[in-house]
């Protein structure tokens, strides 16, 4: 009684959208979660819509206007059927394979891990059922979304397939529930597709984790030499510096190191192209990785450097400088004396700070042409513009920044406690050492073989051929 | 004569374009603006365009080089025939029904009013004349941008329709106009094509009339405390407070209150979902409403954050401050004492201030993966990560930066002007009751039942049954 | 031997892609350096690869795996045929016609030069061959960036060609790449496609030499007045403000100076319109590329104002501006003198900071907008709304930023060094002319005949009418 009422009242919503005869009807199989949302924003968007189930009993579940029956006979319904169930239950497809054939069977599936399997479940699927066209399609929307409409992320919808048709199908219905399809190309897309939502970051972690080590021992560094030493030797507590002084510290050498670490694997591998001569055979794994991830270091190097801005432009509102300020004043007036300006010191603070703001300036610019939309939109010329020339004059102008900044307490004793430079001395090292080898780079000497290097030209043909032949030997 | 020099001369001009045997000749019905703009475009393209109009006098307005005709003519020199009359114009079609037969009909209509008909005017177009195939497009294009080439916004050409063969062919004029077409599948789409170049923010619409509405009433609220009372009780007129004193006490409260009505609506849902017991229901149309608006309150917030800080910086450069620093300074000279380091306040300065620029940096991030290029290359589970995670921790920060702001003053009755609270005490309420319910919502137990109940467990499937029942009820 | 083990093994590596039957032979004319990368990337992406060569010798640049064997043989192994060789040498193609007919022929050539030929590479390989089908594409990709797999820039390659399957066969290899196409529409499309990857900047060009010229011009005009004048009349050495405040006087005029040239142009049209009493007659060309450049424009003085503000914020940090406040402080406690608040100078110090911080502020959202991401997600009348009011009142507020700021000095004699103004009052001339001459075009006299015209009205059509025919008569 129930089954006949719900079914005939599902007529009757359907009715409406069909009488404009334009949405064809969907088949899903499989009634978990996800299925119910996908075909809950079908139903919604017009698309009359099937279910496939084992037990057509489970109906309440079902969204509304839906119809449930056997795998069979729901597939016979519908030229598009969606395969809303786990992949270690494809098998039970296969005696269904004649039903099948000839529809495009839609793979929505996900692993739990990366490359959990051999093959993607989309061509295994495509395999069990050789009859079937297998579109892979709708994985990386979440269902939590579909149903809240909360699609801020991810509107875009990756798929893939080998038949053109079926494919075109899949994207009409992905466009008609308001997302964004994306062709990815043929079916062995399918691999990368299912381990897209997998991701978190990858390309970050390794970037992370290292600015991470280095802030937590830069901060330490500064702790012990700003906060312990001073407590012990000068008996003074500075503690309060762990919120703003310390930080303002670090966050400035480590903006300058990453930056720096953004072009080293550049310098390397330029001289180990200048010294094998060659540019055809490949760089060692940690230089190809490390190459990779240069965008990611660039990018956490402007989130230190805009931190250090703020921590800087915040001091004259800090109650520990207000008093110091106050104290220097009035030290002046007891002693009854007014200091006359000191040039050599004007002309040092001005130029340093100078320095750090047009350095600044020029690494947001290299943050914002590495925007997606904006590096989408520049040629290869600019991007390599952008980021090879301004960058360099960036980390040129950082480093003078903090060249001046250090300017008279290099040579002086009291800035190595312990016997321990001070950091921004450390962070020195990197950046002018990536400097110094970048400009005998450039000379014409060193450029020259490198640019034709980099064109093909190859100084010892013999070595590349034997090491080919070794190759083809042990292929034999 | 007149019409006969022009045809010769548009024949001569069409000549250029026509030996490269490339572009197909167009057909443009309706001589208005924005035909003609369209035909202007199109003749500098290389397209021959054929004008069909019913008098064929009014050739000067006509770009060079075109053609006019009368309507049937001119159809039958085209394979595509841009309909660049107004709606209510329609009918007069009819009778062209057999000329028409076959052709790809383009409707570039807009209307004056969201949904002004019931249905779009392609549909209608496609109903009236059901032989032609009819494609939508260029209606988001404005006449004086193509004209006048400054297509800085709207390069995209929205297209959909029936017959996919069309549907390729208007794209390709779309290219070769320099535009970029984006297929939006088929005819039935055309809805919200025509309503979408009437939208202005649609979805700001409600967060912008909330942040002004709030805006006002903590601006007054100010206004009264801090000026009207002070020069009441203390007889001192610190009027121009209202330059910046007061939108700097506004704009705070304002991000930290928006900031937490973004993460509210979250806190509803789960606490509705748990007490159904199940996700299948639909939340209340507020809820959804509020839930759709989440991003644009979390940028809006961010907008005030961002004039916090820089209202902030500017402190120190103000009359009226540097004013009363002298003026404490000069007072604690004529006293002859110097005051001591406070620590507690050197403290409570620095690490407020610490908190302050963490949390803004944190917000900073989830405005620049709320660009469209950049949440397009996350996926889902990144996304959440950063709009959950470390929104919330920046919520939690901004929280503590205003607590610590506040610090001694909670409690002092000086700050009861008027028995009224200050606003950063107003301002606290809705997060620090958001950040209480969510720290409740993470507890195990009750975390657990509401992760079941989002992966589609359902605690009480009798009741959704039943209401499922009168609504089958309802229908038959 | 070397041959034929050579052979042996790619048939061997290229079993593996085989069994799965899915990558067809791609064919590569021409061993040269991109033909190498382009081969090898190939390779990896599971496509079998024979390259056509004249001399099947020098085999230990090709990348492992690939064959090579003479033109006509490999054509014959392959559907799709990359020519990757220069176009002076096109014509050797010409007696393998009959080989090369109905083949996929991929030009992916570049030139040295805009417009080298005067018809596109692609073109003129359509023109010898016209049997085959000529698809454009990989042009914008650099080799080196294939090879070391670090594509940030230049994902997406632009593809054109008459014959849309052909273009679809080369636009999945593009995706099995991991690149982006993009469909540029028909081959006429190859010369713009050519000529993408030789430019640097193109629009950006005038609107930089245009700013170096002025900041140079306003930079010594500030050197003269403020250092050189105080030297030999005050004999004070403020050679130091070279650093900071000169740039803090000139980066604020040229922002503002810049962002009243964006919206110059528009009032130049309006009133030429008005002037001309239609707007069917073209501006004369200054105005349209000046027009075409607003957006760089308005860019670069977002740069300046974005400079002008972290300059200003790093005031108080200053030596010179510490030195310069303890002075001030020091003589009103040797004078036994404290000086009352100015309630006069409190108003315009904190009223022009609001000013030039909203004015900012409004700015900075016209920046964001023209992002390319966000741009593309508003519709047009969003796009006026944000460019055109917000701009005007960004311009509004900026300008009344430096008229408070300017205040009592306007009048005084003192700022008029060697009798010439301050910069701050050369920089208030254009956007004072603009704002005055905006204000009269939105009176509704103005403003009703203006709209009428922009909406295709003529006050005078014989007027143009007489034009058209001295043109259609000199056609003759």
């Amino acid at each position: 009684m129930r089954k006949l009422m719900n079914k005939k009242s599902s007529n009757m919503i359907a009715l409406a959208p069909n009488t404009s005869n334009k949405r064809e009807t969907v088949c899903i199989f499989g009634t978990g979660d996800f299925g119910r949302a996908l075909g809950h924003k079908m139903i919604q968007s017009g698309y009359p819509v099937v279910y496939g189930s084992r037990s057509t009993q489970i109906s309440n579940l079902i969204p509304k206007g839906a119809e449930v029956m056997g795998h069979a006979e729901a597939a016979q319904k519908a030229a598009i059927i969606i395969i809303a169930i786990q992949r270690q239950h494809y098998n039970f497809l296969t005696p269904l394979a004649e039903v099948l054939r000839g529809k495009v069977l839609v793979d929505i599936s996900n692993n739990l891990k990366l490359n959990q399997y051999p093959e993607s479940n989309a061509e295994h699927l495509a395999q069990l059922l050789p009859g079937s066209k297998v579109v892979k399609a709708f994985n990386t929307v979440s269902a939590w979304a579909l149903q809240s409409g909360t699609l801020d992320a991810s509107r875009q919808v990756f798929v893939c397939g080998d038949d053109v048709e079926a494919k075109q199908m899949v994207m009409n219905i992905v466009r008609a529930l308001g997302l964004t399809p994306l062709d990815k190309g043929s079916l062995l897309a399918a691999q990368e597709i299912e381990n897209y939502p997998l991701q978190l970051f990858p390309m970050w972690k390794f970037p992370i984790f290292l600015s991470l080590g280095l802030t937590a021992f830069f901060f330490f560094y500064c702790v012990a030499l700003d906060i312990i030493y001073t407590y012990i030797y000068e008996n003074n507590n500075f503690s309060f510096f762990i919120a703003i002084t310390i930080p303002n510290r670090v966050c400035p050498v480590m903006a300058l190191i990453l930056l720096a670490l953004v072009y080293l694997p550049g310098i390397f591998a330029a001289i180990i192209q200048l010294y094998r001569g060659t540019k055809y055979r490949r760089f060692p794994d940690w230089l190809d990785k490390w190459m990779l991830c240069r965008k990611q270091l660039g990018l956490i190097a402007l989130a230190f450097a805009s931190l250090h801005v703020v921590f800087t432009l915040v001091t004259p509102l800090r109650a520990f400088v207000s008093w110091r300020t106050s104290k220097r004043i009035i030290s002046q007036v007891l002693n009854n004396k007014t200091e006359p300006l000191d040039h050599t010191n004007a002309w040092l603070s001005d130029s340093y700070l100078a320095l750090g703001i047009l350095g600044f300036f020029l690494f947001v610019l290299l943050g914002i042409t590495s925007l997606p939309s904006v590096s989408n939109n520049v040629n290869w010329r600019e991007f390599r513009f952008v980021q090879s020339k301004l960058g360099y004059l960036s980390l040129i102008l950082c480093t003078a920044h903090t060249l001046v900044y250090g300017g008279k307490w290099f040579l002086s004793p009291s800035a190595y406690k312990w016997y321990l430079p001070d950091i921004y001395i450390l962070s020195l090292i990197i950046p002018c050492a990536v400097l110094v080898v970048k400009f005998l780079l450039i000379f014409p000497c060193v450029d020259k073989p490198l640019t034709q290097i980099r064109q093909g030209w190859e100084r010892n043909p013999k070595y590349s051929e034997q090491s080919n032949y070794i190759i083809n030997k042990s292929a034999v």
